[in-house]
Protein backbone atom coordinates (compact mmCIF):
# COMPACT_ATOMS: atom_id res chain seq x y z
CA UNK A 1 0.00 0.00 0.00
CA UNK A 2 1.05 3.51 -0.91
CA UNK A 3 0.16 6.86 0.07
CA UNK A 4 -0.28 9.80 -3.04
CA UNK A 5 -0.96 13.20 -3.25
CA UNK A 6 -2.51 14.47 -6.79
CA UNK A 7 -3.64 17.53 -8.16
CA UNK A 8 -5.19 18.02 -11.37
CA UNK A 9 -4.95 22.07 -12.85
CA UNK A 10 -7.39 22.99 -15.96
CA UNK A 11 -4.57 25.47 -17.85
CA UNK A 12 -6.19 28.22 -20.24
CA UNK A 13 -10.02 28.39 -19.21
CA UNK A 14 -10.55 31.56 -18.87
CA UNK A 15 -11.93 31.58 -15.17
CA UNK A 16 -9.40 31.29 -11.96
CA UNK A 17 -11.65 29.07 -10.39
CA UNK A 18 -10.80 25.54 -10.45
CA UNK A 19 -13.11 23.95 -7.74
CA UNK A 20 -15.63 23.01 -10.04
CA UNK A 21 -12.95 20.32 -11.51
CA UNK A 22 -12.23 19.32 -8.35
CA UNK A 23 -15.47 18.70 -7.23
CA UNK A 24 -15.80 16.43 -9.89
CA UNK A 25 -12.20 14.83 -9.50
CA UNK A 26 -14.25 13.69 -5.98
CA UNK A 27 -16.82 12.65 -7.71
CA UNK A 28 -15.01 10.05 -9.25
CA UNK A 29 -12.79 9.29 -6.69
CA UNK A 30 -16.51 8.42 -4.93
CA UNK A 31 -17.90 6.49 -7.77
CA UNK A 32 -14.78 4.52 -7.97
CA UNK A 33 -14.47 3.28 -4.53
CA UNK A 34 -10.92 4.80 -3.95
CA UNK A 35 -10.02 6.13 -0.37
CA UNK A 36 -9.22 9.95 -0.53
CA UNK A 37 -8.89 13.10 1.53
CA UNK A 38 -9.50 16.59 0.02
CA UNK A 39 -6.65 18.97 1.33
CA UNK A 40 -6.23 22.85 0.54
CA UNK A 41 -3.52 21.83 -1.97
CA UNK A 42 -4.63 18.34 -3.45
CA UNK A 43 -6.25 15.35 -3.21
CA UNK A 44 -4.13 12.36 -0.85
CA UNK A 45 -5.67 9.03 -2.12
CA UNK A 46 -4.42 5.67 -0.19
CA UNK A 47 -4.26 2.20 -1.91
CA UNK A 48 -1.70 0.06 -3.98
CA UNK A 49 0.25 1.62 -6.77
CA UNK A 50 -1.59 0.18 -9.46
CA UNK A 51 -4.97 2.01 -7.68
CA UNK A 52 -2.86 4.68 -7.39
CA UNK A 53 -2.31 4.92 -11.58
CA UNK A 54 -6.00 4.10 -12.37
CA UNK A 55 -6.90 7.09 -10.04
CA UNK A 56 -4.28 9.26 -12.38
CA UNK A 57 -5.26 8.02 -15.18
CA UNK A 58 -8.96 8.86 -14.39
CA UNK A 59 -8.52 12.15 -12.45
CA UNK A 60 -5.87 13.69 -15.33
CA UNK A 61 -8.47 12.91 -18.15
CA UNK A 62 -11.46 14.95 -16.09
CA UNK A 63 -10.74 18.90 -17.26
CA UNK A 64 -10.06 17.21 -20.87
CA UNK A 65 -13.64 15.79 -20.44
CA UNK A 66 -15.19 19.25 -18.97
CA UNK A 67 -13.94 21.62 -21.78
CA UNK A 68 -10.39 22.46 -20.88
CA UNK A 69 -7.80 22.19 -23.63
CA UNK A 70 -4.65 21.77 -21.24
CA UNK A 71 -4.46 20.06 -18.18
CA UNK A 72 -1.71 19.90 -15.16
CA UNK A 73 -1.61 16.86 -13.18
CA UNK A 74 0.81 16.92 -10.24
CA UNK A 75 1.46 13.45 -8.15
CA UNK A 76 3.64 12.34 -5.58
CA UNK A 77 3.36 9.20 -4.32
CA UNK A 78 5.12 7.44 -1.11
CA UNK A 79 5.50 4.18 -0.54
CA UNK A 80 7.73 2.18 2.22
CA UNK A 81 8.59 -1.73 2.95
CA UNK A 82 9.80 -1.76 6.23
CA UNK A 83 6.05 -1.10 7.47
CA UNK A 84 3.06 -0.30 6.95
CA UNK A 85 1.95 3.42 6.89
CA UNK A 86 -1.37 4.87 6.48
CA UNK A 87 -1.99 8.28 5.53
CA UNK A 88 -3.22 8.68 9.47
CA UNK A 89 -0.50 7.09 10.64
CA UNK A 90 2.12 9.50 9.16
CA UNK A 91 0.44 12.39 10.90
CA UNK A 92 -0.49 10.32 13.83
CA UNK A 93 3.72 9.43 14.54
CA UNK A 94 4.40 13.89 13.82
CA UNK A 95 1.92 14.33 16.20
CA UNK A 96 3.64 11.85 18.79
CA UNK A 97 6.90 13.26 18.56
CA UNK A 98 5.26 16.88 18.99
CA UNK A 99 3.33 15.78 22.16
CA UNK A 100 6.90 14.23 23.17
CA UNK A 101 9.33 17.16 23.11
CA UNK B 1 -2.36 36.56 0.79
CA UNK B 2 -1.43 32.98 -0.63
CA UNK B 3 -1.49 29.04 0.14
CA UNK B 4 1.57 26.65 -0.34
CA UNK B 5 2.47 23.20 0.65
CA UNK B 6 5.76 22.71 1.49
CA UNK B 7 7.50 19.06 2.25
CA UNK B 8 11.40 18.74 3.41
CA UNK B 9 12.60 15.58 2.82
CA UNK B 10 16.24 14.52 4.00
CA UNK B 11 18.30 12.46 1.58
CA UNK B 12 20.85 9.52 2.94
CA UNK B 13 20.17 9.65 6.16
CA UNK B 14 20.15 5.56 7.01
CA UNK B 15 16.81 5.11 8.54
CA UNK B 16 13.29 5.39 5.93
CA UNK B 17 11.27 7.36 9.00
CA UNK B 18 11.04 11.40 8.68
CA UNK B 19 8.93 11.95 11.12
CA UNK B 20 11.35 13.55 13.18
CA UNK B 21 12.59 16.13 10.78
CA UNK B 22 8.82 16.79 10.11
CA UNK B 23 8.55 17.36 13.83
CA UNK B 24 11.17 19.46 13.77
CA UNK B 25 9.65 21.59 10.88
CA UNK B 26 6.32 22.32 12.98
CA UNK B 27 8.09 23.41 15.87
CA UNK B 28 10.13 26.19 13.74
CA UNK B 29 6.62 27.37 12.18
CA UNK B 30 5.02 27.32 15.46
CA UNK B 31 7.85 29.61 16.87
CA UNK B 32 7.86 31.64 14.24
CA UNK B 33 4.15 31.67 14.65
CA UNK B 34 3.40 30.57 10.93
CA UNK B 35 -0.22 29.75 10.25
CA UNK B 36 0.31 25.53 9.51
CA UNK B 37 -1.59 22.77 8.87
CA UNK B 38 -0.02 19.12 9.00
CA UNK B 39 -1.50 16.84 5.92
CA UNK B 40 -0.55 12.89 5.28
CA UNK B 41 2.17 14.51 2.44
CA UNK B 42 3.08 17.83 3.46
CA UNK B 43 2.35 20.97 5.55
CA UNK B 44 -0.22 23.79 4.30
CA UNK B 45 1.28 27.54 4.99
CA UNK B 46 -0.68 30.45 4.77
CA UNK B 47 1.07 33.88 4.61
CA UNK B 48 2.02 36.58 2.03
CA UNK B 49 4.71 35.34 -0.41
CA UNK B 50 7.97 37.16 1.89
CA UNK B 51 6.39 34.77 5.00
CA UNK B 52 5.97 31.68 2.39
CA UNK B 53 9.74 32.01 1.50
CA UNK B 54 11.04 33.03 4.98
CA UNK B 55 9.28 29.66 6.09
CA UNK B 56 10.97 27.55 3.20
CA UNK B 57 14.47 29.02 4.07
CA UNK B 58 14.06 28.12 7.80
CA UNK B 59 12.17 24.84 6.47
CA UNK B 60 15.06 23.48 4.24
CA UNK B 61 18.01 24.09 6.82
CA UNK B 62 16.00 21.88 9.49
CA UNK B 63 17.27 18.48 8.17
CA UNK B 64 20.85 20.20 7.42
CA UNK B 65 21.18 21.46 10.81
CA UNK B 66 20.03 17.95 12.43
CA UNK B 67 22.64 15.87 10.38
CA UNK B 68 20.94 15.37 7.09
CA UNK B 69 23.42 15.66 4.58
CA UNK B 70 21.31 15.86 1.32
CA UNK B 71 17.62 17.53 1.73
CA UNK B 72 15.19 17.48 -0.80
CA UNK B 73 12.75 20.21 -0.83
CA UNK B 74 9.09 20.53 -1.99
CA UNK B 75 7.24 23.78 -2.64
CA UNK B 76 3.56 24.96 -4.09
CA UNK B 77 2.51 28.17 -4.34
CA UNK B 78 -0.91 29.12 -5.07
CA UNK B 79 -1.62 32.77 -4.60
CA UNK B 80 -5.16 34.42 -6.39
CA UNK B 81 -5.77 38.42 -6.89
CA UNK B 82 -9.10 38.48 -7.59
CA UNK B 83 -10.51 37.58 -4.49
CA UNK B 84 -9.49 36.21 -0.94
CA UNK B 85 -9.05 32.52 -0.42
CA UNK B 86 -8.13 31.21 2.55
CA UNK B 87 -6.67 27.08 2.44
CA UNK B 88 -10.19 26.36 4.85
CA UNK B 89 -12.00 28.61 2.16
CA UNK B 90 -10.47 26.01 -1.02
CA UNK B 91 -11.70 23.09 0.23
CA UNK B 92 -14.90 24.65 1.65
CA UNK B 93 -15.82 25.63 -2.04
CA UNK B 94 -15.14 22.30 -3.47
CA UNK B 95 -17.51 21.04 -0.70
CA UNK B 96 -20.35 23.28 -1.57
CA UNK B 97 -20.45 21.97 -5.24
CA UNK B 98 -20.31 18.62 -4.20
CA UNK B 99 -23.23 19.20 -1.80
CA UNK B 100 -24.80 21.32 -4.69
CA UNK B 101 -24.51 18.00 -6.68
CA UNK C 1 0.67 12.60 -26.30
CA UNK C 2 1.77 14.14 -23.31
CA UNK C 3 4.97 15.32 -21.67
CA UNK C 4 5.91 14.22 -18.46
CA UNK C 5 8.44 15.15 -15.96
CA UNK C 6 9.53 12.31 -13.45
CA UNK C 7 11.94 11.48 -10.33
CA UNK C 8 12.34 8.62 -8.35
CA UNK C 9 14.50 8.91 -5.28
CA UNK C 10 14.65 6.56 -2.05
CA UNK C 11 14.85 7.55 1.43
CA UNK C 12 16.93 5.91 4.20
CA UNK C 13 19.67 4.31 1.86
CA UNK C 14 22.01 5.77 4.27
CA UNK C 15 24.25 6.65 1.01
CA UNK C 16 23.39 10.83 0.13
CA UNK C 17 24.18 9.91 -3.80
CA UNK C 18 20.96 8.59 -5.72
CA UNK C 19 22.52 8.47 -9.28
CA UNK C 20 22.83 4.39 -9.01
CA UNK C 21 18.92 4.82 -8.83
CA UNK C 22 18.72 6.91 -11.34
CA UNK C 23 21.01 5.07 -13.87
CA UNK C 24 19.03 1.94 -13.14
CA UNK C 25 15.49 4.38 -14.49
CA UNK C 26 17.24 5.43 -17.76
CA UNK C 27 18.13 1.87 -18.66
CA UNK C 28 14.59 0.41 -17.76
CA UNK C 29 13.48 3.33 -20.40
CA UNK C 30 15.74 2.83 -22.49
CA UNK C 31 15.03 -1.20 -22.34
CA UNK C 32 11.25 -0.40 -22.73
CA UNK C 33 12.03 1.98 -25.69
CA UNK C 34 10.26 5.13 -24.44
CA UNK C 35 11.40 8.91 -25.13
CA UNK C 36 13.18 10.24 -22.59
CA UNK C 37 15.77 13.23 -21.73
CA UNK C 38 17.74 13.46 -18.30
CA UNK C 39 17.80 16.38 -16.60
CA UNK C 40 19.75 18.10 -13.77
CA UNK C 41 16.03 17.40 -11.42
CA UNK C 42 14.76 14.66 -13.16
CA UNK C 43 13.73 12.73 -16.34
CA UNK C 44 11.15 14.19 -19.26
CA UNK C 45 9.19 11.41 -21.19
CA UNK C 46 7.01 11.14 -23.76
CA UNK C 47 4.10 9.10 -25.14
CA UNK C 48 0.31 8.84 -24.25
CA UNK C 49 -1.00 8.78 -21.22
CA UNK C 50 -1.02 5.30 -20.81
CA UNK C 51 2.93 5.10 -21.87
CA UNK C 52 3.64 7.95 -19.13
CA UNK C 53 1.37 5.89 -16.29
CA UNK C 54 3.79 2.71 -17.32
CA UNK C 55 6.39 4.32 -16.87
CA UNK C 56 5.66 5.47 -13.46
CA UNK C 57 4.82 1.87 -12.46
CA UNK C 58 8.01 0.61 -13.75
CA UNK C 59 10.77 3.53 -12.46
CA UNK C 60 8.92 3.80 -9.17
CA UNK C 61 9.93 0.43 -8.47
CA UNK C 62 13.22 0.55 -9.21
CA UNK C 63 14.44 1.69 -5.64
CA UNK C 64 12.46 -0.86 -3.66
CA UNK C 65 13.81 -3.54 -6.03
CA UNK C 66 17.69 -2.48 -5.58
CA UNK C 67 16.78 -2.24 -1.70
CA UNK C 68 15.57 1.12 -0.68
CA UNK C 69 13.08 0.44 2.01
CA UNK C 70 11.16 3.63 1.21
CA UNK C 71 10.71 5.72 -2.00
CA UNK C 72 9.25 8.90 -3.10
CA UNK C 73 7.79 9.37 -6.95
CA UNK C 74 6.84 12.98 -8.46
CA UNK C 75 5.02 13.24 -11.47
CA UNK C 76 3.95 16.36 -13.65
CA UNK C 77 1.89 15.34 -16.73
CA UNK C 78 1.19 17.92 -19.41
CA UNK C 79 -1.23 17.44 -22.05
CA UNK C 80 -2.80 19.50 -24.55
CA UNK C 81 -5.07 18.92 -27.10
CA UNK C 82 -5.34 22.38 -29.03
CA UNK C 83 -2.15 21.17 -30.96
CA UNK C 84 0.63 19.41 -30.92
CA UNK C 85 3.16 20.04 -28.70
CA UNK C 86 6.57 17.86 -28.14
CA UNK C 87 9.21 18.87 -25.37
CA UNK C 88 11.62 20.13 -28.04
CA UNK C 89 8.83 22.21 -29.17
CA UNK C 90 7.59 23.52 -25.61
CA UNK C 91 11.86 24.85 -25.30
CA UNK C 92 11.88 26.15 -28.94
CA UNK C 93 8.35 28.16 -28.50
CA UNK C 94 10.27 29.77 -25.61
CA UNK C 95 13.27 30.46 -27.30
CA UNK C 96 11.49 32.06 -30.69
CA UNK C 97 10.13 34.39 -28.07
CA UNK C 98 13.29 35.42 -26.99
CA UNK C 99 14.85 35.92 -29.63
CA UNK C 100 11.69 38.09 -31.42
CA UNK C 101 11.88 40.28 -27.86
CA UNK D 1 25.43 25.77 -3.34
CA UNK D 2 21.66 24.28 -4.30
CA UNK D 3 19.93 23.80 -7.45
CA UNK D 4 16.56 24.07 -8.01
CA UNK D 5 13.95 23.53 -10.35
CA UNK D 6 11.06 26.60 -10.83
CA UNK D 7 8.36 26.47 -13.13
CA UNK D 8 5.41 29.03 -12.65
CA UNK D 9 1.77 28.59 -14.23
CA UNK D 10 -0.77 31.24 -14.85
CA UNK D 11 -4.47 30.26 -14.10
CA UNK D 12 -7.93 31.57 -15.73
CA UNK D 13 -5.81 33.25 -18.61
CA UNK D 14 -7.94 31.84 -21.84
CA UNK D 15 -5.30 30.81 -23.42
CA UNK D 16 -3.38 27.21 -23.42
CA UNK D 17 -0.26 28.20 -24.07
CA UNK D 18 1.76 29.65 -21.25
CA UNK D 19 5.53 30.14 -23.41
CA UNK D 20 5.19 33.93 -23.14
CA UNK D 21 5.03 33.91 -19.50
CA UNK D 22 8.20 31.49 -19.10
CA UNK D 23 9.81 33.70 -22.07
CA UNK D 24 9.27 36.79 -19.15
CA UNK D 25 10.72 34.56 -16.53
CA UNK D 26 13.79 33.85 -18.44
CA UNK D 27 14.15 37.42 -19.26
CA UNK D 28 13.84 37.86 -15.48
CA UNK D 29 16.64 35.53 -14.74
CA UNK D 30 18.85 36.84 -17.43
CA UNK D 31 18.66 40.13 -16.32
CA UNK D 32 19.03 39.30 -12.53
CA UNK D 33 22.48 37.52 -13.90
CA UNK D 34 20.90 33.89 -12.32
CA UNK D 35 22.40 31.02 -13.69
CA UNK D 36 19.82 28.68 -15.08
CA UNK D 37 18.73 26.05 -17.85
CA UNK D 38 15.44 25.96 -19.86
CA UNK D 39 14.11 22.42 -19.26
CA UNK D 40 10.58 21.14 -21.29
CA UNK D 41 9.23 21.26 -18.13
CA UNK D 42 10.47 24.12 -15.61
CA UNK D 43 13.57 26.07 -15.37
CA UNK D 44 16.79 24.72 -13.66
CA UNK D 45 18.56 27.27 -11.42
CA UNK D 46 21.56 26.97 -9.42
CA UNK D 47 22.27 29.44 -6.49
CA UNK D 48 23.04 29.58 -2.69
CA UNK D 49 19.68 29.14 -1.02
CA UNK D 50 18.66 32.95 -0.91
CA UNK D 51 19.76 33.56 -4.35
CA UNK D 52 17.13 30.66 -5.17
CA UNK D 53 14.54 31.90 -2.70
CA UNK D 54 14.85 35.83 -4.39
CA UNK D 55 14.55 34.07 -7.94
CA UNK D 56 11.07 32.50 -6.78
CA UNK D 57 9.78 35.99 -5.53
CA UNK D 58 10.39 37.50 -8.83
CA UNK D 59 9.23 34.79 -11.16
CA UNK D 60 6.08 33.91 -9.13
CA UNK D 61 5.32 37.62 -9.20
CA UNK D 62 5.74 37.11 -13.55
CA UNK D 63 2.39 36.12 -14.64
CA UNK D 64 0.17 38.74 -12.06
CA UNK D 65 2.74 41.39 -13.38
CA UNK D 66 1.27 40.34 -16.69
CA UNK D 67 -2.68 40.52 -15.95
CA UNK D 68 -2.64 36.86 -14.77
CA UNK D 69 -4.89 36.49 -11.84
CA UNK D 70 -3.88 33.28 -10.38
CA UNK D 71 -0.38 31.54 -10.17
CA UNK D 72 0.55 28.07 -9.27
CA UNK D 73 4.54 28.32 -8.62
CA UNK D 74 5.84 24.65 -8.22
CA UNK D 75 9.54 24.59 -6.68
CA UNK D 76 12.32 21.59 -5.53
CA UNK D 77 15.56 22.24 -3.93
CA UNK D 78 18.03 19.79 -3.85
CA UNK D 79 21.35 20.97 -1.40
CA UNK D 80 23.90 18.87 -0.75
CA UNK D 81 26.60 19.65 2.17
CA UNK D 82 28.69 16.30 1.50
CA UNK D 83 30.16 17.57 -2.04
CA UNK D 84 29.77 20.03 -4.75
CA UNK D 85 27.18 19.34 -6.97
CA UNK D 86 26.46 21.55 -9.75
CA UNK D 87 23.50 20.99 -12.10
CA UNK D 88 25.82 19.96 -14.89
CA UNK D 89 27.60 17.39 -12.29
CA UNK D 90 24.28 15.42 -11.17
CA UNK D 91 23.75 14.90 -15.31
CA UNK D 92 27.50 13.85 -15.78
CA UNK D 93 27.42 11.35 -12.98
CA UNK D 94 24.55 9.44 -14.31
CA UNK D 95 26.05 9.42 -17.81
CA UNK D 96 29.02 7.93 -16.10
CA UNK D 97 27.36 5.15 -14.53
CA UNK D 98 25.59 4.31 -17.58
CA UNK D 99 28.66 4.30 -19.54
CA UNK D 100 30.12 2.12 -17.23
CA UNK D 101 27.80 -0.65 -17.17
Amino acid sequence: MAIAEISVVPIGTGDPSVSEYVAECIRALDKADIKHTLTPMGTVIEGSLDEILEAVRMLHRVPLNHGAARVLTKLVIDERRDKDASAEQKVASVRKRLAGS
